[in-house]
């Protein structure tokens, strides 16, 4: 959530809210993956960051849609929770001293990306539904298989390979 | 995670801070629940809040017993994470003007809470059977398994109630 611009009264406010909350997010998310996929050293994890990236690009294209299709304008509003998970993965970068255990520590830090993800968009999606605009939570429900999906991608580089490497 | 108070240079280290940094984030949570307990109004979300505060004291506690068995002190380091999000729940309460609204909005961070603990449990754990403490894995697994059956209660609360209200 953000600092609001307004009270919220009710629950399209709320919607509309979340929405500008996870666009801000999804946009931090954009200008922070290019460092994550640079400094990644497991091949497997700088692809799966990059392909996330790419994902992300269609995702915040996919929030201006539901923007549009709900009649409102597209605006982002700050989000301290994503401001809190990404400036963690920015001081592991700076402070992790070795390789392998920074792949781990980068890991961990896009699996919480993706959990604050998962958790906004089902609440999206569940206001959406409620608000009787299954056509948003359509939309939105993309999202939120992919971000599931790329989390479950990130646990099994976790396990299989990064984790592995780091100890 | 955290404020680094040294570089991290193995996967063992990364353990423990993350230790540190979930640690640190549930005594937040303990701290800012009562809040929420006292104005959540649809009775069903009072309960679940107050059965997650007597959760978390648990947490808390399981979390202490970890660091013990891994002969480390017990202690905590800001977790900007978590300090974004209860931020963001703080503003929900004094901002918004209708108090069913005001539970789905309390709902959706507590459940922005419960995403940011599976992921760092789930973390935890991989980093533990990795480092052969799976003593310590199987404590974590515990609290691993709270957080998401609080979740999923949560999400039958708001689909059942709480947003039906709140529309």
């Amino acid at each position: 959530m953000s600092l609001f611009s307004k009270p919220i009264k009710t629950l399209d406010d709320l919607f509309v809210h979340t929405l500008q909350d996870i666009y801000y997010a999804e946009n931090q998310i954009v200008k922070n993956l290019p460092t994550m996929v640079e400094k990644a050293s497991n091949p497997e994890l700088k692809a799966a960051f990059q392909q996330h990236l790419t994902e992300t690009e269609g995702q915040v294209k996919r929030l201006e849609q539901v923007f549009q299709m709900h009649g409102q304008p597209v605006k982002g509003v700050t989000c301290q929770a994503m401001d809190g998970i990404l400036a963690e993965a920015k001081e592991i970068i700076g402070d992790c001293g070795d390789a392998e255990v920074c792949d781990a520590a980068m890991l961990s830090a896009a699996q919480a990306v993706e959990h604050y993800e998962m958790t906004r968009y089902g609440s999206l999606i569940a206001y959406a539904n409620q608000l009787g605009r299954h056509d948003c939570a359509n939309v939105l429900k993309q999202t939120l298989e992919e971000e599931r999906a790329a989390d479950q991608k990130l646990t099994m580089i976790a396990e299989s390979k990064v984790n592995r490497q780091a100890a």
